[in-house]
C-alpha cells in the first residue's frame, strides 16, 4: 500500500513549494518559524499550513513552531527526494536537451541515466555526459538498467507508440511534456504533466482579461 | 472590467485542454459532438462539461450537441488567441532558448518580439530570427515597443530586480519559469507559473508512492 494513501494530490502538489521556502529559510540561517510566520511568507493561512502538514503527522510543537531543518528534511523524505530514482529522456530536440541540461535532477531525487532519439543527426551527441542513443535500443536498455521513469519530450504523434513500448518494457512513471493526454489510454500509468502549450494559453487568457477592462495601459 | 470576471481560474485552466481536444477532432473531420461523447473522450462527466461551458454562455444545442468548429473558435476567442499580444523573453540560456524555439507562440495568441540576456557570450546570437539584446536595453525597448508580457527564464536570484524593472517599464504579465514566487512581492502582477522543479518533485513523490507499496515491480 502506498505510504500516503488518502492524502489528496492537491496537498501533495503544495509540498514542493513548502520544501522550496524552507530551503530558502535554511540558507538564510533561520532555524525555527511559527506557522503564522511561515503562512505570512507564503501567503497562506496558518490553519492551512497546519492542516497540510497534519496529513503527514504534523511536525510543529505548541509554542515553539517548526524546526526549519527538521521540517525541510521531513518534507524531502515524504517527497522521496533521497531515493535517486533512475529516469531516462525520450527526445533530444530543443526542449529535451534544455530539460537535460537545465534541471538539477539529483536535487529532486532523480538520476538521469539515458537519452534516446530517433533522429540520426542527434544520435551520438553528448548531453550532460550522456551519449544520445538510438530509440531502437530502448527495450535493451530498459531490460538492463530498469529505469523507473521516463521524460517525454517527443511530438504528440509519437507519444502513444513510445509510451506503449515503455510500458511493455516496465517503465510506468512519466514526466510528460508531449501534448498528449497519455493517462486516457494508459490507465495504470503514473503521470505528471507539463503542458506548456496549455500554460501559454492560460497566460494569453490572463493578458486578454488584463487588457480588456477598457482602460488604456 | 475584465470580460469574464467571476469565472474561477480552475475553469479557465481547463479551457486549453478543451481547445486542444476540439482541435484534434477538427483535424479528424468530426463536425459535431454531444457533451456525453466529448466527456467520454476527455474523461470528464457530461455535466462538468456543460457546467464549464455554461460559464461563458453555453454553446450546445439540445438534441444536437456541439458544433466542433464553432466551439473551438469560441473557446479560442475566450482565451484571446487572436490578439497577437507581444511578448519578450528574458534569459537565453538552455531553457529560454528552447522555449523560444520550441513553442508555437502565434498559435497561442502571442508574438515573440525580443530576447534579452546579460551574458556577453549570448548577446548578439540569433534565436528564431531575433538577435539577443543586452538587458541594459530593456527599458528603451519597452518604451518603444510596449510588449504586453515577459517570459522569465532567468535564475531565481535575478528575478526580483528584473521584475521590478519590467513592472516600471509597463510590463505587468509574466510567464514565470524562474523558481521565484513573484506574485508575493508584486501583488498587481499577472502571473502564470511553470515551476519545473516543483513538478519534478511531484513526479518523484508519485514514483516513490508507486514503488513503495511493498511489491517487487
Amino acid at each position: 500500500m502506498p505510504k500516503h494513501e488518502g492524502v489528496s494530490l492537491s496537498v501533495i502538489k503544495r509540498l514542493p513549494r513548502y520544501y522550496r521556502f524552507l530551503g530558502d529559510l535554511l540558507e538564510k540561517g533561520v532555524t525555527r518559524i511559527s506557522s503564522r510566520e511561515l503562512a505570512q511568507l507564503m501567503r497562506l493561512t496558518a490553519s492551512q499550513i497546519r492542516q497540510d502538514l497534519n496529513c503527514f503527522g504534523g511536525f510543529g510543537q505548541q509554542g515553539y513552531g517548526y524546526n526549519v531543518a527538521a521540517l525541510h528534511k521531513e518534507i524531502g523524505n515524504i517527497l522521496g527526494l533521497n531515493n535517486n530514482y533512475t529516469i531516462i529522456l525520450l527526445g533530444a530536440g530543443n526542449l529535451g536537451r534544455a530539460i537535460a541540461k537545465h534541471m538539477d535532477f539529483e536535487a529532486r531525487g532523480l538520476h538521469l541515466i539515458g537519452i534516446f532519439d530517433n533522429n540520426p543527426t542527434v544520435v551520438g551527441q553528448q548531453i550532460k555526459g550522456l551519449t544520445v542513443a538510438n530509440s531502437t535500443y530502448l527495450e535493451d536498455f530498459c531490460r538492463e538498467r530498469k529505469p523507473k521513469a521516463a521524460i517525454l519530450c517527443i511530438p504528440k504523434e509519437a507519444a502513444h507508440e513510445t509510451v506503449e513500448r515503455l510500458m511493455s518494457a516496465g517503465v510506468k512513471c512519466f514526466w510528460n511534456f508531449s501534448h498528449y493526454d497519455l493517462s486516457l489510454a494508459f490507465e495504470d500509468a503514473v503521470v505528471e504533466n507539463v503542458h506548456l502549450g496549455d500554460s501559454l494559453m492560460t497566460l494569453c487568457y490572463q493578458i486578454n482579461e488584463y487588457y480588456s477592462d477598457g482602460e488604456e495601459k
